[in-house]
């Protein structure tokens, strides 16, 4: 029953949601569903005591994956668009002008659109070159003295691409003004250090990088920094109060926290550990590597981002001249059961920085248990789709 | 591995989260992991379309539960508190006049008194009798031109009181007033018609009465009613545009959702609906006049809620003259390995109607598992401990 059901599908979507899982995550959620699934936090009996260990035990890894001082400066969420939605309208005031970049996915452009009109704030999106990288300087001359905060994704989804999010963090903190992270792409798969990159807010997604199951993700929150809660509601803490509690992480968490998928999170995690950040990310930029050199022994054949060699995340993104990338998926999936992605990736502004607005792009992501073998019959049904084209 | 484990545990704590659930829903929640759990909704290949059809199969089934017209009214979210937080902050605007009752959870009453802060709104609360019954009158009696909302809790998870939620959303409707409905401990108990009976919109929690996975919830929205998004995000549709689109759910679901929970939920519902609310229903019903009746035939007990004989849900909350609540929880919990619940269960308001705001109430809460023995040892136990207080 806990064996993975590996289908005949090559998976190459992990940018979406990281698949298979390890082993132990799908057990770690069915234990805590058979026998500690009661309410955390809000029962003295044994059964919610053990909910609520599950929940610590979980964060207690998070920290030591991000370098985090105290566990309870981590909120757990739904998915990293709530962790998003929780940082930037619990930060952001009116009149404030906001610093993002033109690689930011629909999670942080809708908020901050939204903002722009009901609570008249400034935005600045900072230009990329074609590759996606970012001029670090730009950053500091987009400061102003509204300046509430600087909102990065750490690497872009369509992309892959990096930015150097401790350079930027050295000016926020120099300038007093917040960064956010958006390490949807990058949590698990790309060292992060909260403390040492400067970083006050982390979004990050459970169910990629971190192997967890899908509706988990979190955010760090800085001790210095107060946000206005997303959510207001029970905590099991401070009931007699009409005001959100103050105490961390309650005050972020409000409402019953999934248990279950916290607790494969958890498993997950421990995965990431164990096998270590770096050897996970250089395992999958040797395949991105790999793929890259096949694709472009073709001709007319469009890669996304970073040149060969340079350095990115498991993604390769590319379109075949003359193809509509969409037909392209199509075929990959149908006809040689290799799922990759297609269409804009919720990032309409990276694609305006990669010259692919009109048509959208194929993505194509690696993970880590990704195979030399799966990245070879992609190259081989591409060269095979695009003599159609020639 | 499937079996649910039986732990000699015997857990009367049901309104916090149900326990033991189905077998087949743990079995969904791991075939969800290992065969179907990539995005759903953002990729044209085979395993992300099977996603998405978990999350439709799962709103198909919610609707027939509630008699929804149209899942895609249903919106999916981490928990009940986030189904209220969607629909108070998305439909309150400054100067607004909103109606509730004195047994809201803190999950309605904190978000209320948030808005009084920074939106200037204005709220009724509406006293309820000792018992917990509402005098209709009153409804009708507190709108005023700047009303925009009634809300109330469907069942005090207090006092296991029932509101007639009808026989308000026939006031609501003609007044043009919206009728907010917080399910959290009625959905999959009692019977709920969100035509039938008027409602506007209709927050539930997936891991309570329906069986499904902590982690999972949702809110009805009728079709009529335009909230503000809570979340601005990707959700895979209309990528291109800045604004959340307006087609649902994908207006109200931004971000990765928690499929495998569910598909959890999915198969709790199918459990629910072939058992029929009813009969779940009546066969908590007996066993709280049991319970009630064992701990009347004792002196010095004060049960809160309806009297003996009336309707209420599966919770009944008693405190013992002179002994702590939280004690009494304890030693239940540490000697009789009976899980029970005190102090004030997020509801201050309602712990104010019972009278009971200084010490709190021990809450025993029955499932559509529990069985009489259970009840019965309930019994028994609180009749020894009775005995050191006397």
């Amino acid at each position: 029953m806990m064996s993975v059901q590996t289908e005949s599908v090559i998976y190459l979507d992990h940018a979406a949601t990281s698949w298979p899982k390890p082993p132990e995550v799908i057990q770690a959620v069915v234990k805590v569903m058979e026998q500690d699934a009661a309410n955390p936090g809000r029962g003295s009996h044994q059964m919610a005591v053990r909910a609520s260990r599950v929940l610590f035990e979980a964060r207690k890894g998070i920290a030591k994956l991000f370098r985090v001082n105290n566990p309870n400066d981590i909120a757990f969420a739904l998915n990293t668009t709530m962790a998003l939605n929780m940082a930037i309208k619990g930060m952001v005031q009116a009149g404030d002008h906001i610093i993002a970049t033109a690689v930011e996915h629909n999670s942080v452009r809708r908020p901050l659109e939204y903002l722009k009109r009901v609570l008249s704030i400034e935005v600045t999106y900072l230009e990329l070159n074609a590759e996606g990288a970012l001029d670090i300087k730009q950053v500091e001359q987009a400061i102003k003295s509204n300046t509430k905060m600087v909102i990065v994704n750490h690497s872009s989804n369509l992309l892959g691409s990096l930015i150097d999010v401790a350079a930027i963090g050295e000016i926020t903190r120099r300038k007093g003004v917040k960064l956010l992270v958006d390490a949807a792409q990058t949590a698990g798969m790309i060292d992060i250090d909260v403390e040492g990159m400067g970083i006050d807010l982390l979004a990050f997604p459970g169910h990629k990088g971190l192997l967890g199951p899908q509706g988990t993700g979190g955010l760090y929150i800085h001790p210095t920094v107060e946000l206005t809660p997303l959510l207001h509601g029970g905590t099991g803490s401070q009931s007699e109060s009409v005001e959100q509690p103050t105490v961390r992480p309650d005050r972020y968490e409000a409402g019953t926290q999934n248990t279950p998928g916290i607790a494969g999170l958890h498993a997950g995690i421990q995965f990431v550990l164990h096998e270590t950040v770096q050897k996970i990310h250089t395992r999958e930029w040797i395949l991105t590597q790999r793929l890259m050199e096949g694709l472009q022994t073709m001709n007319g054949i469009n890669i996304l981002g970073p040149a060969l060699g340079h350095p990115r995340t498991g993604i390769v993104s590319f379109v075949i001249d003359g193809a509509d990338p969409s037909e392209t998926a199509f075929i990959l999936d149908q006809h040689y059961k290799i799922a990759v992605r297609s269409g804009f990736h919720c990032s309409p502004l990276a694609h305006g920085t990669a010259g692919t607005l009109e048509t959208g792009a194929v993505r194509a992501s690696v993970g880590c248990f990704s195979k030399e073998s799966e990245v070879d019959a992609l190259i081989d049904a591409v060269k095979e789709i695009k003599q159609h084209y020639s």
